[in-house]
């Protein structure tokens, strides 16, 4: 068991007012054209409305800064401040952590591998971050592990911190606070961070809504979690567009969260391609394909209704290299409206 | 000669009043990132810092409602509401024009060829107009130019009108609202009918500012007149990234304008790839070629100055379909970062 407690709709409120000076108040967009598409006929009331949280607007390109944000302020807060900060990711977790550690004056050494993408390694630097290659993701892990062990040095995990959770639940909070109440809210789940700290803010302000989570069919560990009651970590490195979900399991904090959604969906590859070209091309933002992929769950969410429904979407981000462009871009699916 | 008269600084204003509510106020976008990589050592003051009007976001996905609604919006004032409105367009325009007329509870007809974009086409009917379409280019015009002769009946040009520049002049004049005066401002040059208006935005609200132009080098016509002091056409159909600047050639009421430009950029096709993906990864937003190319001409600007600059760069629209997309992304530009 993780030596955490679980967070609380309350640590969201306090996560809101604490970070509000370091992050954005992202915009939310809509689209006409995409909620008329997905209004079928004859249904109750004026139509289905989808709101976007556009995360990938967000300082770093993702939600991640909320998150890191929230744990640094926390700590300020108590008269706590580490003198390092330390962390393993290779993705939009270090360049939030990077850039949280600039805005509180603090070294923060970021631990990866020599994978890492030239393009998201040369933003963490520019965030003044120092980037530590390592051969594999083991010896990675291993020595962030070792390294916070040391008298001041704080390692900052991506997900299964209650901080972290808190924070990332602030994107759903704000959104909620911009465009009243919602019937559903959906989000993706990699470790579960995000998901966890949405369930919490839409339980908070709207108890009677939908929380929804959705995966890449080809990195489910929490669907299988789900189905098993405990959580199952992927054997293989997983093959997906959506690089933010392929996160090996969920963690102690957040499955507990994982196991009171409304509805998980299993998103296949096909499907996360033609929303991410769908998204960017509608809503004209460079979004993710691991946001993305939420639209696979709101369309099936809003075929089962039969009266017009409000439906806010976390964006979690817009960080995306060339290869993966290229890869999203390489069939035509803008020929193929998403009628209902 | 053009039968209009040349519009005037005055034009502008009195567009930007006439179309607020048709419009999006779209936002400003920074990348501090990309303005400290076009900062080189030694430069006097804080560095440079460009604006980007992000007229991608604006309704239709471009800026040509601005002028569209401007066109409608005067004759509405004067009591001069034709019956039904028609345009040879495939792109932008016709989006444009589909919606203003959707505003004004006007019927429109579009006339372009088969070989229209399905996305385009479906987006123009979506605003409820009709598509009308021609085997060629050439038929496409004499048919909407017949139309335009029945009583009622109005044509709407894409640029070589006062009240389209006056509107597209909007889009600087909002931004120099926004973020005080700039020392220059860059737009594309393709009918020439956005360079124009912001030339008469700026000139009039930053008299001392550069206006600065930049085209396609497949489809330089306007440099071309420039060289040769006079209107010259392109004679075949260009191949250019840039799809939104490959008009055949500039119009006589918006070549008196580009004359007066300061600077004048031709854009290669790499160049015009490279920042299209610089520009979607920095700001992330789905920005169209068209609009990158302007990159060129900022980059090549702020080499020569010697002083921190303020630039403001209108990024003109983000509709691009997936065979563009591809192009776009085919070699990775996200490796070599824009460093001056």
């Amino acid at each position: 068991m993780s030596h955490f407690p679980s967070p609380r709709f309350e640590d969201v409120l306090l996560a809101a007012e604490r970070i509000k000076p370091l992050v954005s108040r992202t915009q939310i967009l809509n689209s006409s054209l995409l909620d008329s598409w997905l209004t079928p006929e004859g249904i109750e009331g004026a139509g289905h409305r989808i709101f976007f949280k556009a995360e990938c607007m967000q300082r770093t390109g993702a939600f991640k800064l909320r998150g890191a944000s929230n744990v640094l302020a926390a700590l300020a807060e108590q008269g706590e401040m580490p003198t390092h900060v330390v962390a393993n990711s290779s993705g939009n977790h270090a360049q939030a952590i990077a850039y949280a550690c600039q805005e509180f004056g603090l070294p923060a050494t970021i631990f990866t591998t020599t994978s890492v993408s030239k393009v998201k390694a040369a933003a963490t630097e520019y965030y003044g971050a120092d980037i530590l290659q390592f051969d594999t993701r083991e010896q990675a892990d291993e020595a962030v592990k070792e390294a916070a062990t040391r008298s001041g040095v704080l390692w900052v995990p991506p997900f299964n911190h209650p901080h972290i959770i808190a924070g990332q639940g602030t994107a759903a909070f704000e959104a909620i606070q911009d465009i009243g109440e919602v019937d559903a809210a959906v989000a993706p789940v990699g470790g579960g961070g995000l998901i966890s700290g949405t369930l919490l803010a839409v339980r908070g302000l709207c108890p009677n809504a939908k929380v929804i989570g959705a995966e890449p069919l080809n990195a489910n560990d929490a669907a299988v979690s789900l189905r098993e009651g405990k959580i199952v970590k992927l054997t293989e490195t997983p093959q997906t567009l959506a690089d933010g979900a392929a996160t090996p399991c969920v963690g102690e904090l957040t499955f507990p969260f994982i196991q009171q959604l409304d509805d998980f969906y299993e998103v296949d590859e096909v499907q996360i391609a033609y929303w991410t070209q769908w998204l960017q091309h509608l809503l004209k933002i460079h979004v993710e394909p691991t946001s993305a992929m939420s639209m696979a769950a709101v369309a099936g969410y809003l075929a089962e209704q039969e009266s017009a429904k409000r439906v806010l979407v976390i964006l979690s981000g817009g960080n995306i290299d060339q290869a993966m462009m290229q890869r999203i871009w390489q069939t035509d699916y803008l020929t193929q409206p998403p009628m209902l």
